[in-house]
């Protein structure tokens, strides 16, 4: 592995999936050699605050602050402005913990203030100890539409709605029926100046596409202008790692949104998706029998164990995806 | 009692010792015969949030939810915003309660959304359960600027620094000595429209002014273009209850401030303060021996228990109040 760890790796990450890997990649690599570029598709206003929440996924599990039992938010979390908002009549759907709010806070009066949420995610990172070079897919606004099939009330005529990705993600709970995704503001936007230097870096060894939603995580990244491009120029290999392991996304709705898109919730079709974008593809030990298939894509790969649950899974699973891509580089 | 009780009444009120009058008030009166104003020259924004001390401290205590051992904030209250915020190196010098914190989102945003101050406090005290006209003294920008003495470094020339409210109260703890007072805004600035009005019923019983600071306080409300003319003009008696007892302030720096202004810190003082704007004066018994000077100056003055400890206390000084207004009055 001396390649890997002597070259520069950029980790693409959504939430809690690619910060598990984000953080299993901060144990095998100095801070200066990793980058973790997040998706910023899902961060919205609300209450005034502007809320990140992938950064903070991927900022709180490299900071080791990241509340286990809930996959978000902080540690040792209390729910008194919740709670004091609910008697007074507020918009409570969107859970903001007492702690994670100084965040919002903080970043909302540096955005207030003319920072770029670049230069804020640094100050974070500084502030709570975290080394690794974290930043977001774009200082611009892009927002990710999730379009919706809603039935008129008779239960006739289906419409389509389009909807911001938290009322669909956390208000509505995943629960209506996804036909497709848009971005808003994508066209104009431009990726991050540390995203670009990342994967501009003559001593890049690494593009990993996390285990996250492949179509409101990874998408609204490899979607942003020019990046495609400046991947395929790029001599680091693309590897993703796939996010559906046995049929089943490990957290979110990425399986129940492939069903209703038409697709098999298989480690295949996340590969099929993929196909023409990435080099390499990691898929776990319980789709062991779907390697060959997607070989056959012209896609080479790896069997591993990809579920993570202790902090070993997070760095082996690292360690066997750095390994890969010197072999794919090699 | 018929006359004070069937007549409307206004107070006048800045943070905890008006807050305590007007709940005693709120067990006298039937909630419409009850306009309680609040002084907003204490407002700031901090953290992005628009915050109101008095108008909060007034709130909370009419809803019982204020704080009693700490005197401001809300009871039950918890820290994790501000413990959070100063672990990322964020301003903390300004106590934010968690549950408190709700009421400055919720303000702020409804404020954003075009809403008045008289709006926004109308929703808190429906949502809390204030049945009492609670409002502020002006929905425009008035702000109270303390001048300070400020010493050089080596000791030698005085200069006066120009200090925002909350600065010198909350960051500087009343520590800066004071040499006088400006009200930033005062001029342009308009009473609100239910102030004005409560000012101007034709039903008007008694105009109150609480025991609360007079310079920082009460100063900026009779300050308010048109008040002190339409409190002349109203037939109701303005009765003023001394914060100084003994000499001493039940709370805050008015007995530093008077004496670093050059007056005594004494009951008299303040009558003295606000003679030609009051036609009556309530002193406690600790304060007995001063009644008759404070008469000389042409000023009625009763002697009552005025400290106020209980809920009974602040009941028996509300009825004292209003009885000496029906004296007054016939």
């Amino acid at each position: 592995m001396a390649d890997s760890t002597t070259k520069n790796c950029l980790a693409i990450s959504g939430g809690v999936g690619g910060a598990k890997l984000a953080l299993g990649l901060s144990h095998c690599l100095p801070p200066a050699k990793l980058c973790v570029v997040a998706n910023t598709g899902d961060d919205f206003t609300h209450l005034g605050f502007k809320i990140c929440p992938d950064l903070d996924t991927v900022l709180y599990t490299l900071a080791d602050l990241n509340n286990k039992e809930l996959g978000w938010g902080q540690q040792g979390e209390s729910w008194n402005f919740l709670s004091a908002l609910e008697s007074m009549g507020g918009e409570t759907w969107f859970q903001l913990g007492d702690r994670d709010l100084a965040t919002h806070c903080i970043r909302t009066q540096m955005l207030g203030s003319g920072a770029s949420l670049t230069e804020v995610t640094r100050h974070l990172c500084e502030v709570l100890g975290v080394n690794v070079d974290l930043c977001p897919m774009t200082d611009d606004h892009v927002a990710t539409i999730v379009h919706c099939e809603k039935e008129d009330s008779e239960g006739g005529e289906k419409t389509i709605e389009p909807m911001a990705f938290q009322h669909y993600f956390v208000r509505d709970r995943c629960q209506p029926t996804v036909t497709g995704f848009s971005f808003e503001g994508m066209d104009s936007a431009r990726p991050s100046d540390k995203f670009l230097a990342a994967l501009e870096s003559k001593n890049l060894g690494s593009i990993l596409i996390c285990p996250s939603n492949p179509f409101v995580s990874v998408d609204p990244v490899l979607k942003l202008p020019g990046i495609l491009e400046a991947m395929k120029k790029s001599p680091a290999p693309v590897i993703a790692v796939s996010p559906i392991v046995g049929g089943q996304a490990i957290k979110g709705p990425a399986a129940k949104m492939m069903a209703e898109l038409g697709m098999p919730a298989s480690a295949l079709a996340v590969a099929e998706h993929y196909q023409g974008r990435i080099d390499g593809f990691v898929i776990d030990e319980a789709d062991a029998d779907l390697k060959e298939e997607i070989q056959g894509l012209g896609i080479p790969t790896i069997v591993t164990k990809s579920v993570m649950v202790t902090l070993e899974d997070r760095i082996s699973l690292a360690e066997a995806v750095l390994e890969f891509a010197d072999e794919l580089a090699s």
